[in-house]
C-alpha cells in the first residue's frame, strides 16, 4: 500500500501570441498555457501522475486554483483502493456536492476534476507498465462499463447498451491492437489553416501538408466571408478538388449567418464545419446541420461534459463528435462520450492542438478503435506541430498517421526542465 | 471622472449545515458561502460596488481567485466611461478571448464576470439615488436594448424583437411603479420543505408561511418517494387542496424516473417540478414537460447564461423561468433573460434564498413588472428566511410581498461586520 502525499500544481504559459499560432476568428492571441498537476505518492517505485487542463493564457492560475483545491480528496489517502476503482473515484470527486455548485460539471470546477482524475490514470497506466489505451482496450466490457457514470445518459444509453456495444467490438481486440501499432491512427493537420498566416504561408503548410501523408487539413474561417473564399480557393488550388478541407469558424456566428456563410463556401466542398456557433446551442447546431446538408456539422472541444454530448447526438445536430482530452471530467467521462457516440454511429474525431492535447487525446481514439467503435472509418485526429517538443513522449506522427505510443502513462507527462522554464513570471506580452 | 483603486475580495462562508438549514436531495450540507467583491473609486462619495457569487462552501477560494483576476481589466481605469456604457463594459470583460477559454460563460469564470458587473451596477445606482430596479426601469428602450448582448439569441430574440417587448411596456410605466411601492410583489416560501426538516417542523413552518400570508410553498423532494407522498399529504393537510405547493427535485433523476415521480406525486398537484434532471439537458426537460403535463416544469438556479435559458424556451421545456441573480454574467445578462422570457411569454419566478439572492434577484423582478413584462401575473419571488441579518438593505416581506426597496444601490451589500465575522479561516465543520 502506498499513499498520497502531494497534489503539486504549476502554472505554466508558452507565450504563443508572439507568432500567431493559433490565432482564429475568436482566439486572435492565445498564449498557450497549462495548469498542470503532478500527484506523488510515497511508493518506492519513482512513479508520479502527471495531467493539465489545457488554457490560453489569462486566467491559467484560476485553474490551477480549482486544481489546488481537490487536494483535500486525496492527499494522505491510500491510492491503491482509488486506482482499483476508477469508476467509484470519479463519481467521488465529481460528486462533492459543494464543489459541484461551482458548475455542476462544467467550467474550471470540472475541468480541474478531470486533471486529477487524469492524473490519476497516469500513475494506474505506468504502474501497469502500459500506454492508456492498451490499458483500456484489455479491460473487460463489464469493467469498461464500471468506469462510466451513467447519471443523466440513461434516456439515451443505458449500462446494458454500453455493455453490448462493447462485447460487440470485443471478437477483434487482438487482430485491431496489431493494426494500430502496425499502421497508426490517421491523423489531419490544422497547421495551415490559423486566419494570422499570409496566403503564401497556407499554401505552403498545405502543400507540406500532403506531401507529409496528412489526409485532410482545415481551415480556419469567420472573420471575413471574402478572406475566407480567397483562402478556400487558394487551398483548393494547392490540394486539388478531391481533398478533403474542413472548415472551423471557431464559435463565431448566430445560426442564420452560419447557415448562409457556410452556404457560401459549399462550391469548396468542405470536409465538415467545425464550432459554427455557441457550443452550448444544441438545438442551434441541429438548424445548422439541416440548414447546411450535406456538409456535415462538428463540434465538441468546447462541450462541457457528456450530456452536452448526449444532446447534441440526440438532436441529430452533429455528423462528427470532437472529443477534448483536457475539457471534460478526465478519461472516464471521455469513456462515456465514446461509447455515445458508438450508440449513435457517430465517428469521433478529436480536437488536438494547444499543448499537449495531441499526446493525450491519441490514447482515447486508439481505445475507442481497438474497443469500442472497432473502427478507423471517417475518424481521424486533429494534429498541430506545435510544442510536442516539451513532452516526455511526443507524438510520433508517420506519414500522417499518429503511431501508437508503447511507453506507460496518458502521455501527458512534460519534461521537468520544460515545466521549469516555462512557469508563468507574469512577463508575457499577452498574459 | 474618478478611477478605479481596487477591487477587493473576501472568502465569507456561514456554517450552515449545522442546522441542516438548505439541505436537499443533492446537497446534504451546504455552507451558505459568499466569494464577495468590493469595488473601490478614488471618487470623494463614499460609495463603493459590493456584489458576491453565492456558493456552498468548498471551492470559495476558487470563486475568489476567479474575481481577483479579473483585477486587470479594471484597476486603474476610469470609471465613468464603463457605467455610462454598462452594455460595452459586460461584452468587453465577457469578451476576453483568454479568460473566455475557462468557460466560454459558464461556471466559475462566468460567475466571476456577473459578481464585477454587479458591483459595478451597485456604484452605478448609488451614484443615481435609485434602487437597481428603478434605475433600470427609468432607462428607455433603446437604452436597455444596448445593455444586452444578443450574440449567439437572434435565432429567438432580435434586438427589434426587445424594442419591440419594451416599448409595448412603457405606457403603464408610472402606474406600475406606483402599485410595486404600494403593494410590493408576491414571494413564496422554502423554508417549511427542506429535506433535513422533521415532519413536524415542515407542518408547522407550513402554517406559519400561510399565516405569514406567502400565497405558495416547495416542498424539496427526490431522495425517497414513499417520504416524499408522506410529506407532501402532510403539507395538503395544512395548506388545504387549492394552496399552491411546488417541488423540487434538485437535479435528481434521470428522465423516465423523473417522469414516474413526478406522475407519483400527481394526486397532491404539484404547482410545478423544479430541476427535475441534469440544468444542461434541455432536451430531457422538453420530454419530461410532456411526460408530466400538465404539471409544470420549472428551471434555472443552474442556467449557466442566455443560451440555456433560450433553448429551454425554444424548446417549450418550460413552463416557469427561474432566473439566479449569481449565477450567469450580471444583471446585463439578465436582463437578456428576462426579455427572453417575455417573447416567450413564460413567467419568470426567480431563485432565491442562500445568502443574498433574495435581496438581490427582487431588483429583476420588480425592473421585468414595471418596463419588462408589464405583469405579476403566475409570478413569484422565492423567499427563503435565512441570513438577511447580514446585509445592509435586508428583503422587507409583509404579507408574503417583498417590498420594494427604496434604498440606492443592487442590494447585494453585506455589512462589514458580518463580513469580518463570517471571513473564511478553514475552521466550518464541512468546509
Amino acid at each position: 500500500m502506498s499513499r498520497i502525499v502531494a497534489l503539486e500544481t504549476t502554472d505554466i504559459r508558452f507565450p504563443t501570441s508572439l507568432s500567431l499560432d493559433g490565432s482564429d476568428a475568436m482566439n486572435p492571441d492565445p498564449d498557450y498555457s497549462a495548469a498542470y498537476v503532478r500527484i506523488v505518492t510515497d511508493a518506492d517505485d519513482d512513479i508520479s501522475g502527471h495531467a493539465f487542463v489545457f488554457t490560453i493564457g489569462r486566467g491559467n492560475d484560476v485553474q490551477v486554483a480549482a486544481i489546488d483545491t481537490l487536494a483535500g480528496h486525496l492527499v494522505g489517502r491510500e491510492i491503491e483502493p482509488l486506482l482499483d476503482d476508477m469508476g467509484g473515484t470519479w463519481k467521488e470527486i465529481n460528486g462533492d456536492s459543494q464543489l459541484r455548485w461551482l458548475g455542476p460539471e462544467k467550467g474550471v470546477m470540472h475541468m480541474a476534476i478531470g486533471a486529477v482524475i487524469n492524473a490519476l490514470w497516469d500513475i494506474k497506466a505506468k504502474r501497469a507498465g502500459l500506454p492508456l489505451w492498451q490499458l483500456l482496450a484489455q479491460l473487460s466490457p463489464e469493467e469498461i462499463v464500471s468506469l462510466v457514470d451513467f447519471r443523466y445518459l440513461t434516456n439515451a444509453l443505458t449500462p446494458e447498451d454500453a455493455l453490448r456495444i462493447l462485447r460487440d467490438a470485443e471478437p477483434g481486440r487482438g487482430e485491431r491492437t496489431e493494426r494500430l501499432l502496425a499502421e497508426g491512427y490517421p491523423g489531419y493537420t490544422t497547421s495551415p489553416g490559423w486566419l494570422g498566416y499570409s496566403d503564401e504561408k497556407l499554401e505552403r503548410l498545405a502543400r507540406e501538408a500532403m506531401a507529409d501523408g496528412f489526409t485532410q487539413i482545415k481551415l480556419k474561417v469567420g472573420a471575413d466571408l471574402e478572406d475566407d473564399i480567397r483562402r478556400f480557393r487558394k487551398a483548393r488550388e494547392v490540394c486539388g478538388p478531391d481533398f478533403p478541407i474542413a472548415i472551423d469558424a471557431n464559435q463565431r456566428w448566430e445560426v442564420s449567418e452560419a447557415i448562409e456563410w457556410v452556404n457560401a463556401l459549399a462550391e469548396f466542398h468542405p470536409a465538415w464545419i467545425e464550432e459554427p456557433t455557441s457550443p452550448d446551442d444544441i438545438l442551434g447546431h441541429a438548424e445548422i446541420a439541416r440548414g447546411v446538408a450535406p456538409i456535415r456539422v462538428a463540434t465538441g472541444e468546447h462541450a462541457q461534459n457528456r450530456m452536452i454530448f448526449k444532446q447534441l447526438l440526440q438532436a441529430d445536430a452533429i455528423s462528427v463528435m470532437q472529443i477534448d482530452a483536457a475539457r471534460v471530467g478526465g478519461v472516464n467521462e471521455n469513456i462515456a462520450n465514446l461509447l455515445l457516440a458508438a450508440k449513435f454511429d457517430v465517428p469521433v474525431c478529436p480536437h488536438a492542438g494547444g499543448v499537449g492535447l495531441c499526446e493525450a487525446v491519441q490514447h482515447l481514439s486508439m481505445f475507442d478503435f481497438v474497443a469500442v467503435s472497432g473502427s478507423k472509418e471517417g475518424r481521424l485526429i486533429e494534429f498541430v506541430d506545435h510544442l510536442h517538443e516539451h513532452f516526455v513522449i511526443p507524438t510520433d506522427i508517420q506519414g500522417g498517421n499518429y503511431m501508437a505510443p508503447t511507453a506507460p502513462g496518458t502521455g501527458m507527462e512534460m519534461k521537468a526542465e520544460s515545466r521549469e522554464r516555462y512557469t508563468w513570471s507574469g512577463a508575457h506580452a499577452n498574459a
